[in-house]
């Protein structure tokens, strides 16, 4: 497994203080997704199958193949905010991890992590992500559904609804600095996207 | 499964302030344990064998009883700090589960979730004890070893060593104010009492 960053994340963001979510303002072509990266002001936009390549190639963002990997964030010391990026090619499908340190309470930074799908709500209904860290005969796991990356990561975040870390369970968690996220995606069971349709 | 809490909690303390811990202050007999109720100021101490008789019949503490349970925790609006307690009997040992919900950083109250053993610090090394929310398509999974009744409940908490949840987490795992909280505990696997001693 090959850790990711994005490298000039703190730079682009003031602390504490995250840019406006550009999913809510108007958007002319609703085929149009704004890039997903979500700590740099990036103007391009494209559709949906673009997405991947241009987080690739602009952003530089790693893929890693197949249904359990593992990322290895490094450096958790990074002052807030920062970002971690990957992204995750699993069941015919691209889907991002974004680790997020962050300070929702000023001098109180923590950790979220979430996964969204680089596809549209309806299909991201179909998966289940896991988030798995493990160490220090501690284990703790996170289950749900993807969100879309129609949606915004922001949001996800301030709304608490993603796996979220103290400083003291990072640590405990963490490997001389580095946090090994274990990733998992699966079918949700007996769910079928006409039904939605 | 039978709600418990303990129905006096807030007013033993005062807001955001919690009780020294009795177990870090000398005790002139080992044998002797403080009562384990973390938020009674009880001046009662006895014997390991006993804690149990005391706190179920001193602070009415509720024992269930089976391999995996589920704890209801009512009422999760009560301001902080308030604690809710109950004795989960299995695999012989009687464990204390306390879920705490406090505000290590002024006006956002967290709540804290571990399991204590009432037992030696070398029996609880034997179990591994999980904590599980499951609800709206959500799953968050805490593993870890219990720590003993001898050990604070306090510093545990502090350390956020435990399962912890905001408060925008608790409200999404909660159905109408109350919070279920599986709990489970097994023997740690190949890992034998004598060895350590």
């Amino acid at each position: 497994y090959a850790p990711t960053r994005c490298a000039a994340a703190q730079t682009s963001t003031e602390q504490g203080v995250l840019p406006p979510c550009r999913h809510h303002e108007a958007v002319h072509d609703p085929q149009l997704v704004p890039c997903t990266c979500p700590l740099f002001s990036c103007p391009w936009e494209g559709h949906l199958e673009v997405v991947v390549s241009h987080l690739r190639q602009t952003h530089r963002i790693n893929i890693l193949q197949g249904a359990e990997i593992v990322f290895l964030a490094t450096d958790m010391h990074l002052p807030a905010p920062t970002d971690w990026i990957i992204m995750h090619s699993c069941l015919g499908h691209q889907f991002l991890l974004v680790l997020r340190k962050q300070e929702k309470y000023e001098g109180h930074p923590q950790f979220f992590a979430t996964m969204m799908l680089i596809g549209t709500p309806t299909q991201a209904d179909n998966f289940t992500y896991r988030l798995e860290l493990n160490r220090n005969q501690r284990r703790l796991k996170w289950e749900a559904t993807p969100r879309s990356v129609l949606e915004c990561v922001d949001s996800v975040i301030s709304d608490g609804d993603c796996l979220v870390l103290n400083t003291s369970l990072a640590q405990l968690f963490s490997d001389n600095g580095s946090l090994a996220i274990g990733i998992a995606i699966t079918t949700s069971k007996v769910h079928s996207a006409e039904d939605e349709m």
